[in-house]
């Protein structure tokens, strides 16, 4: 039986942030934003997965907070594939609850952790990867994504890695997997410099790929706290008397800690799949004018009018936006909201979130 | 009797314009914009002429379209004092006529002919200088207001002055009138710093003041049609049953010249008084940047948050506005629409204008 079938996916929803600040606001995080097209990130997201993975196989993990935004976004998505955090935790619980839920339905459930705010413009290549990856997961491997570099980017964390995987399978595949040797933090710019030369290092996506069982093996060994309140939580009878204050109590006792820290830098194993299919995780509005939409290269989404201006990030999603003049900058025109600033400086925004906290002008945040 | 009790004011307020977009639009041109307080600048500029001129000796001229609005502005404004033209003509036409409706309240008017869309730090500067003006005029002379240059502007015409204009019975004051010897161009730069330097140069402010029988006798010597036409018009009932065609006909037949080409430039024996009391014409936005009112000497209007920079006009009539490491900017947010540019390109926004006329987006000018 073909991997596909138990291939289930996940997306991590519920992250909050500020960084796209003033179109994001404290209620209005990265992946419920309309940055590339009329659909929100979590929306791409879901679409372009479902080619791989049937709607009904489709889970969103997501805050309490989001969970209203979630459900009128996907209508028809049941509600047991919505997994809703009562208490704000980090990736590894909501992964592990998730993971216990699926295994239920299927034992032999492969799952795609897909974080919900990044871009992808090769839709084709992505599912041709994540087909490959499946495949090296249903034999028990962790499977990450790392994206060929092409640019020594200080954004995001590497993952450096050694020989191919041996895989009696798949010899002559063209995703073979490459065993992961650590994964390390974001690198200042030389040294990001070095990892592009030296050609072992990968930008690490967020994006895995892993068995139901394997990932609740590898909680247990781990983080057996937090494996302790995912059991307790599946026994919890979700029918119609739901123990919403037991359900809270659980989620209460989980260990605050994202999968990478918990679980996936202290495994064993794992294995890397060099990938590049026009990857961003689009951190910043920077970010963005590495998808230029005109000829002179600039980011233009709404009724912008750019004379003579270039290489800018031009968002506007509420009357007109005129730029005459512009290089490098980013312009972001919201309803009720403006924010300009070079290009460069986007990851200072919070400054500016921080300035607006000071003044006590919550209405903007 | 003093020159002051026969002073009167006309505010040139019928001027079109877009330099000033987005905020300014077809039908909101600058005059009526709110660029320093919450008062528009014909209401500055009427503020600033009322310590010496009451209310009913000022006259405001202006365009059919635009008159409702200054009757809006100015409620307590006798319909009089309120010169509506039913054609686009120059300001020749409206100061002639103007002219011959004071003098029928009295022979010895003098007129300060303002533009109503300038600014003035120093109010009471100005108001020393009017006043000096108005004794000069009321000799017969052809007063204007020079401004000593600050530097080397080429965005205004500039006059030259000659000698101090013989006046025996003020041989000491202050405000020493100059014979003109010629009004000039706008230069270019290299031009404008050598009339810096050459010190006997000053920035034509478009002020003048004049007796109203002197400024009909020049109107009649270097543009008798135009003296006709005054002359028909004053002629015209202009009681219960006003003959709007016969109005409407005799300013389609005035010349549409303005009173420095058809007259000024033409007359002989003018005076101008060298004035510093912080002027601008204000342009363009850039204009704006020589009124600072931050410690990082940005211009700043409305709810802007300016982090980290400087130098920058940073207007927001809409919203809020936030900034991050600007320097040298134009920002303008206004409802609906938003314009960005650097500094030094500001006189361009009418190829922004253009562009919209191009693209058909109407609702924008």
């Amino acid at each position: 039986m073909d991997a596909r079938d138990h291939l289930y996916a996940l997306l991590l929803a519920g992250g909050k942030g500020t960084r796209f600040w003033p179109l994001s606001r404290e209620d209005h995080p990265k992946q419920l934003l309309k940055l590339f097209s009329d659909n929100t990130l979590v929306e791409e997201t879901y679409e372009r997965i479902l080619p791989l993975v049937p709607s009904e196989r489709i889970l969103i993990a997501t805050s309490k907070g989001l969970a209203p935004r979630l459900r009128a976004l996907f209508p028809d998505l049941p509600e047991r594939n919505l997994i809703v955090e009562p208490v704000a935790r980090n990736t590894a619980p909501c992964i592990a609850v998730a993971a216990r839920r699926i295994l239920t339905r299927d034992p032999k459930a492969i799952i795609a952790v897909l974080p919900s705010d990044h871009f992808v413009s090769d839709r084709q290549g992505f599912l041709d990867i994540m087909e490959a990856a499946a495949t090296h997961a249903a034999r028990g491997r962790v499977v990450t994504l790392g994206i060929t570099p092409t640019h020594p980017e200080t954004g995001y964390g590497y993952i450096r890695f050694g020989e191919f995987e041996a895989d009696p399978d798949h010899p002559e595949t063209k995703h073979r997997a490459r065993m992961i040797q650590a994964f390390v933090e974001k690198p200042d710019h030389q040294t990001a410099v070095s990892y592009l030369k030296a050609g072992r290092y990968l930008w690490n996506s967020g994006i895995f790929i892993i068995r139901a069982d394997t990932i609740l093996e590898k909680v247990r060994a781990h983080l057996p706290g937090l494996a302790d309140c995912v059991e307790r939580l599946s026994n919890i009878d979700v029918g119609d008397d739901v123990d919403v204050d037991a359900i809270r109590a659980c989620w209460t006792d989980m260990p605050d800690i994202s999968i990478d820290y918990g679980v996936m830098e202290k495994a064993e194993g794992l294995v890397v799949i060099p990938s590049s299919f026009g990857w961003s995780d689009v951190g910043t509005w920077r970010a963005l004018s590495a998808f230029p939409t005109d000829e002179a290269e600039n980011f233009v989404y709404g009724k912008v009018v750019a004379v003579d201006s270039s290489e800018s990030v031009l968002y506007c999603s509420h009357g007109l936006l005129a730029t005459l003049g512009l290089r490098n900058m980013v312009v972001v025109v919201t309803r009720g909201a403006v924010l300009v600033c070079p290009a460069d400086r986007t990851q200072d925004v919070k400054a500016v979130v921080e300035e607006l906290k000071a003044r006590n002008q919550t209405e903007y945040l």
